[in-house]
């Protein structure tokens, strides 16, 4: 991640400690100095906790000044009493930013079946409002882990006109451990001045090839939230649609901001020891090719034999075959680490074979799948099945 | 399992070792000594072995008199040869056994990408052919295993008029590993007598509620094939349709016999501590019902929970929702080793939590999830997701 603390023109930022946790800090705050259009993508599970209802409500209006996160907690399944918690946390962080209530947007990560601490949660508040500060982003990133190993942090700045136009984001942890339902958060924030519109449009294009192609577990949380706040204090003139100068290199700065995120959650999976790309590409449509890139992902078999350095070509091709990917193994060919492995219909033999599993030790390795129908292409990014990550979720008590 | 040696009328079986695999038995022999109805499920994946591809055509005839297996080397993705393997293998046997070459059946299991050593094979089946004996069943059961742990073998005695008829049958491991791709094989014989056309759907309905309901680890197998011979020397009037008489008690006994094989597979899915049984009622049909237990049994969350004796209902609901089970969670009970966890919307608190953690030590233990929204019910078996399960997936090694 990048070492320079990213600092957005206009935002500002605090992580603190309020006491949901032991000794980490558990609160974070992001503040936009004047009204900051908004957009939001959230989890499509049937379940969905509090915040994620109140932000999808909020978010609508098209506007927002602050987003309040707690981790340690969550906020699921809590019936009434849940989005109570939600509204009254975004009350709290809005006396204490002293903007509009309804501008105020919340999230919660950590374990479920307990309900918020809202005293802690107040107090929490109340202190990162006295604590913001346009540095604030990296105490910010630390503060909604749970079980990330490191805060996840990015930034990229952009030309628009004659504006230096700044996106840096956090999120955190795709795993699911010690939360009972884990989550992926990221927050994204930017002096870039576009509609609500532009800005939805945008995020939803940028998170479908970002944030929707990353599994961990092949599980979504009930808490799943980017958000992208931008207050337009870069001053050009405002993105309003793909035909606005600049939009595309926003689109692309984005992207290239969501995607930093994105890999260095997978590189973070719960007991991970290699960021995963699977790459299809030959499919007879982009769909055909992202449902076998996710099989191939979500295959314990296929990420058992990826942490054991196994350039195990059969597996890839089993879990396909069992998905109902349309296969022709004479036109298949599947490479793994940059070594070709199975071509022709035909394994490409032991010694093949061997290279590749000398290359699968790296930290970073591929999947690569022909499929030799059509031009369907997919790529998807995920990490290894390791005995920790075995060992952390089996060990998980309450 | 069963302690007495099954025998069944007019079969013999043998399983010897033909030097595939170092030292273990390796190539089994069933014989009907008469001509005997037959039926099949196979593997629903896109791929399959040449064993599967033979077997589809030649049990379509509806007669048949034995059935060759081999274990250590599997028959995949060996393309044209492939296929002539499988002829020559069952050719082999015809002649061993003194049979026609279309009458004798072939499935193969274990390592893929290699070709069949077809020397071993012939000897292996002329060899087993010598060996033939009625009480030969438990030999057959050890030479078709490849990672699992103990034969499984199983028998049911019903009567049908005034015959008693026998069923007996073996099976081997569903997890997958050394395999590359592993397999899923059962081979059920009888002397019930019964047209092809009832067995054929007897068969079908049985799989779908029992070799179908059975998940390890989510993959099926390219090479996944269930037969069932009946040679019919009870000597009753034949089944021919639901309505002959003994038909439900066959199907019954079927049933029967099948659910212990299952049952035994699950209990011995790679690296497993528990047999788990997925129950799910109150869906809105029994196709949402299958669905969200099958996401609750292949949910490594889930599994790695249970392995850890953790009373995880959070990660239940979780795994539906992101499934898009439409769940009202007001109505959702969720029941863990018999201890209600979760119910009208809320947590049954840490008590029912610690009582349940307590129960699911046991080595048999249910999963049930009442969604209270209709009538829909399934029911499911796995087994836990354990370190030891990416440990012999993960140190597979060419």
């Amino acid at each position: 991640m990048k070492h320079s603390v990213p600092v957005v023109p206009g935002m500002r930022a605090a992580g603190v400690h309020c006491g949901i946790k032991d000794a980490d800090l558990d609160l974070a705050l992001l503040v936009s100095d004047t009204p900051a259009s908004v957009a939001g993508v959230f989890t499509r599970s049937t379940v969905v906790g509090a915040p994620v209802s109140l932000c999808r409500e909020r978010v609508r209006r098209g506007t927002a000044r602050a987003i309040a996160i707690n981790s340690g907690i969550s906020n699921v399944a809590m019936g009434k009493r849940g989005l109570r918690d939600a509204v009254n946390m975004a009350a709290a962080a809005a006396r204490a930013v002293g903007v509009a209530e309804e501008d105020v947007l919340v999230a919660s990560t950590g374990v479920i079946g307990e309900p918020l601490p809202m005293r802690k949660i107040r107090a929490g508040v109340a202190q990162a409002a006295a604590a913001l500060v346009p540095q604030g982003l990296p105490a910010a990133a630390r503060a909604i882990m749970t079980t990330d190993t490191v805060p996840k942090l990015a930034q990229r700045v952009v030309r628009i006109g004659r504006r230096e136009v700044t996106l840096a984001g956090i999120a955190k942890g795709a795993g699911m451990i010690e939360p009972d339902m884990a989550t992926m958060l990221s927050f994204l924030l930017s002096d870039v001045a576009a509609t609500p519109a532009f800005l939805r449009r945008t995020l939803r294009e940028v998170a479908d090839r970002t944030y929707n192609r990353l599994t961990i577990d092949g599980e979504g949380s009930t808490s799943d939230t980017v958000l992208l706040l931008a207050n337009g204090v870069a001053g050009h003139a405002p993105l309003r649609g793909p035909g606005s100068p600049g939009a595309a290199r926003f689109r692309d700065a984005l992207g290239d901001l969501a995607t930093q995120l994105v890999r260095a959650l997978a590189r973070d999976g719960e007991g991970a020891t290699k960021l995963i790309t699977v790459r299809v590409r030959g499919a007879r449509s982009h769909r055909e090719a992202q449902a076998a890139a996710r099989r191939i992902a979500n295959s314990v078999l296929v990420k058992t034999a990826i942490f054991g350095g196994d350039a195990n070509w059969g597996r890839i091709l089993q879990t396909l075959g069992a998905g109902r990917t349309a296969l022709r193994l004479e036109r298949t060919r599947v490479t793994l680490a940059g070594v070709t492995v199975f071509g022709n219909g035909v394994s490409a033999g032991p010694a093949a074979r061997r290279r590749a599993a000398k290359r699968l030790q790296a930290a970073e390795v591929d999947i690569e799948v022909a499929l030799g129908a059509g031009r369907g292409a997919a790529e998807l990014w995920t990490c290894d099945l390791t005995t920790d990550y075995v060992r952390i979720n089996a060990e998980y008590t309450t």
